[in-house]
C-alpha cells in the first residue's frame, strides 16, 4: 500500500493497535507471519520450520525474533523495531523468545492475545517456554475489529484485484470447448490471472467444476471433460498488494433442462436481493436472511447449503461473516462476499458471487462482470 | 499417487502409522489439513477458519471432524473413516471433537501426537476442550520417520515436478532482457512453469533477485530492472501430483567482475562437493561439512550464511535438513536439496541448488540443468 505513505501507515495503525490493546485488557499481542503482521509493519515472512514471531505492547517498541537469515527484512522500516535473530540450532530458538519477551516484561503473568487461526503449536510452545505463567488468548475479535474496516486505499487494491480477476475471465471465457477438463480450463484461467497482472500468489486455485461435480460447493477441479447440458461453475480470484477478490460466476455448457435455467434465475434473484439489503447499521445476519428468503420462497431452501458470504480483503475468508446468526452491525468500509447458491445433489448447481462494499449510504458490488446466465462450449 | 493402487497405498501408510504410534508410547495422532494427512489419506483441505481434523489410533477406524459442506470427500474413501460433521455455528464444533475423541476413548488421560508446525491454536483449543486431560505431544520425528524415505511412485512424481521446472527455466531464459525488473521475470517464469504442467498452486513464488538483492537468500522480487554487469539469482519450483521441486541457478547480466565470476566457480565447486559426500549410510551433517569446506578454503566461509539445504517432498521444507549438526543417517529413498551459497553484503550472491535422491550406492540428482555461470540480458 504504498500510496498511503509508508510512514504514516504503519504508525497509524500501530497506535490504534496499541489502544485496542489497553481497552481489552492485554498485555501483547503476538503475532506469528499472518496478513495481521503484515497489516501492521508491512512484513512479509512465510510460515515456516523457523518461527517468526512479533510482539506488540501499549507502550514500548515492538520487538520481532526471527532467523538470522531474514534480518535483511527488517532494516531500514519507517517505525522502530528491536530484533532478536537466531541461529540454525532450533535448541537456541527458546532464548531469543525468552529475550523479545524480558524486553518487554511479559514473563510474568502476562495475558497475551494471539490469532488463532494462523498461530500454531510451533510458536505456542516457545513462547510457553519463554513466559510458562503467560496467559494466551484469543484476540480474534480485537483484530478483526482493527482490521474490518477498510480506508480507501484498501478498497482501491480490492478493486484493483477485482478488475484484474474480471479481466481474466473475459479472456477465459472463448477458450472454453465441450470436451476440455475442468483443470484445463483452470489452468487457463490462473494462466489468464497472472496475464492480468494477478500478483503470483493466488489467493487460491481456481475452482472450476461442471455437471454433478458443481453440486459440491468445494469441488477441486478435476479430469471430467465438459459435456452439453451441464451447469458449469467458477470461482476465482487475484490478489494485488496483499488485497484478494473472490467471484464466482455460474454457466450453461449447451443447452441446459428448464430446472437449471429456473435456479440460475433464483440464485441471480438471491444475489440481488443481498446486494439490496446490505447497508450500514444493518445486521450481517439480515443480508443472509434476504438471501436465503428468495431461495426458501422459490422451494430450494435445503439446497442452499452454505451461509451467503464472508468478509474479504487480506485474507480470503475474514470478519464480517455473512451468516443468518451474526449480529454485527455493518459500517462503511466493512468488505464481503454475497454468493447464494442452490446445489441440486448428483445434478448440478448454481452459485453468483460478487464483492461487496459498505458504503455511507447503502453497498456497492466491487464486481460488475454479467450475472445472467450465459452459454458457454 | 493413482499408479500405487490407491486402495493399498493408504492401508499400507496408516498401517505404518499404526505400528509408529504403538511404537511412541501414544494413543493417537491428530492432524489438521497438511501434507501428513494427505500422504496417510489422499484427502485434501484447506486450512481455513472452520476447523478440520483427522484422529489416528493404533487399532481403531480414524475419524475426522469437518464441516458438513466438506463431507462430499470423505464419501467412496477405499479405506474405512467415521465422519462427525458439524454446521456453521462455532459453538458447536466443540461437541464434534468431543464425539469424536469419545468414539477413540480419548477423553481421558491420553498422549496425543501432533504436528506443532501445522497444528494451530484454533484445533488445539477445541482439542482441549474436548480431552482436557489429554497431554498433546510433538509427533514430528514419528512423521518424519514414515515420510522421509520416499518410495518409487514418489520419486517419480518428484522427477516429475524437477522436469517441469527445468521445462519452464529454459522456456523463460530467452525473454531475459536487461532492464526487465525482477518481477516480470518472475511473473513470465510463473507464466511458464503453468504452461509447463505444473499444478497450478505452486510450491512458492519463484524469486527473483538481482544485484545487490541477490545478496539476500530470502529477497522478495521487486521492481529493480537488471542491470549489466550484475548476478542474478532464480529459485524456483514445481508441483506435480503433491509432490514439489525446488531449484536455484545464478546467472550473469552482461559482463561481470572476475571476483563474481570466482565466487560462480567456488559455489559450483561446493555443490558438486555436497553431491559426491551424499551417500546411504552418511550423516546428513557430512554433507553440509563437504559443501562448506570448498567454501571456507576459498576464503569466503563468513559468506555461505545458510545450511546447505532442505528434506523436499509433499513439502517445501522437511526432513532431513543438511545441517553441519544433524547426525541423521541417509539412507535410499531419502531427498533433499543441496543449495550452497555466497553471498557479499550490498554486492551480489551465488546459489546453485539442486534436488538429489539417494539410492542404494550413492546419490542421484534429479535436476540437470546445466549449473555453470551463464550470460543473459
Amino acid at each position: 500500500m504504498p500510496e498511503h505513505g509508508a510512514h504514516s501507515l504503519y504508525h497509524v495503525r500501530q497506535e490504534r493497535l496499541a489502544q485496542a490493546i489497553l481497552a481489552a485488557g492485554l498485555d501483547a499481542l503476538v503475532l506469528n507471519p499472518s496478513p495481521s503482521l503484515t497489516y501492521l509493519t508491512g512484513l512479509h515472512f512465510h510460515l515456516m520450520e523457523r518461527p517468526v514471531v512479533a510482539f506488540f505492547t501499549a507502550g514500548d517498541k515492538p520487538q520481532i525474533v526471527l532467523p538470522e537469515l531474514e534480518t535483511g527484512k527488517t532494516s531500514n522500516l519507517p517505525y522502530p523495531l528491536e530484533s532478536h535473530a537466531y541461529g540454525e540450532d532450533p535448541q537456541t530458538w527458546g532464548s531469543s523468545f525468552g529475550q523479545a519477551m524480558s524486553a518487554l516484561k511479559l514473563n510474568k503473568d502476562a495475558r497475551i492475545g494471539v490469532e488463532p487461526r494462523w498461530l500454531r503449536v510451533l510458536e505456542l510452545r516457545l513462547l510457553e517456554y519463554a513466559a510458562p505463567r503467560a496467559l494466551f488468548t484469543s484476540a480474534e475479535d480485537l483484530i478483526a475489529e482493527l482490521r474490518m474496516a477498510k480506508d480507501q486505499a484498501e478498497i482501491a487494491a480490492m478493486r484493483q484485484a477485482v478488475h484484474i480477476a474480471q479481466n481474466a475471465l473475459q479472456a477465459t471465457l472463448p477458450t472454453i470447448k465441450i470436451g476440455m477438463t475442468e483443470r484445463e480450463l483452470a489452468s487457463e484461467l490462473t494462466l489468464q490471472l497472472l496475464r492480468s497482472g494477478a500478483d503470483s500468489n493466488l489467493p487460491f486455485t481456481p475452482i472450476v467444476c461442471a455437471g454433478s461435480n458443481s453440486a459440491n460447493p468445494h469441488a477441486v477441479p478435476g479430469e471430467r471433460p465438459l459435456q452439453t447440458g451441464e451447469m458449469l461453475i467458477i470461482d476465482w480470484g487475484a490478489s494485488h498488494q496483499d488485497y484478494l477478490s473472490d467471484l464466482t460466476r455460474t454457466f450453461a455448457v449447451g443447452e441446459i433442462t428448464p430446472e437449471f435455467a429456473n435456479i440460475a434465475s433464483v440464485v441471480l434473484e438471491s444475489n440481488a436481493a443481498g446486494r439490496e439489503a446490505a447497508a450500514p447499521g444493518v445486521p450481517a445476519g439480515l443480508v443472509d436472511n434476504a438471501t436465503r428468503k428468495v431461495i426458501e420462497n422459490a422451494g430450494y431452501g435445503q439446497y442452499f447449503i452454505h451461509r451467503t458470504g464472508h468478509g474479504l480483503g487480506m485474507e480470503e475468508h475474514e470478519e464480517p461473516y455473512i451468516r443468518g446468526d451474526n449480529t454485527q452491525l455493518l459500517s462503511p468500509g466493512m468488505t464481503f462476499t454475497i454468493e447464494p447458491g442452490i446445489y441440486l445433489p448428483g445434478r448440478g448447481g448454481v452459485r453468483i458471487e460478487d464483492d461487496i462494499v459498505i458504503t455511507e449510504s447503502g453497498s456497492e458490488s466491487l464486481s460488475n462482470l454479467p450475472r445472467e446466465l450465459k452459454v458457454v462450449g
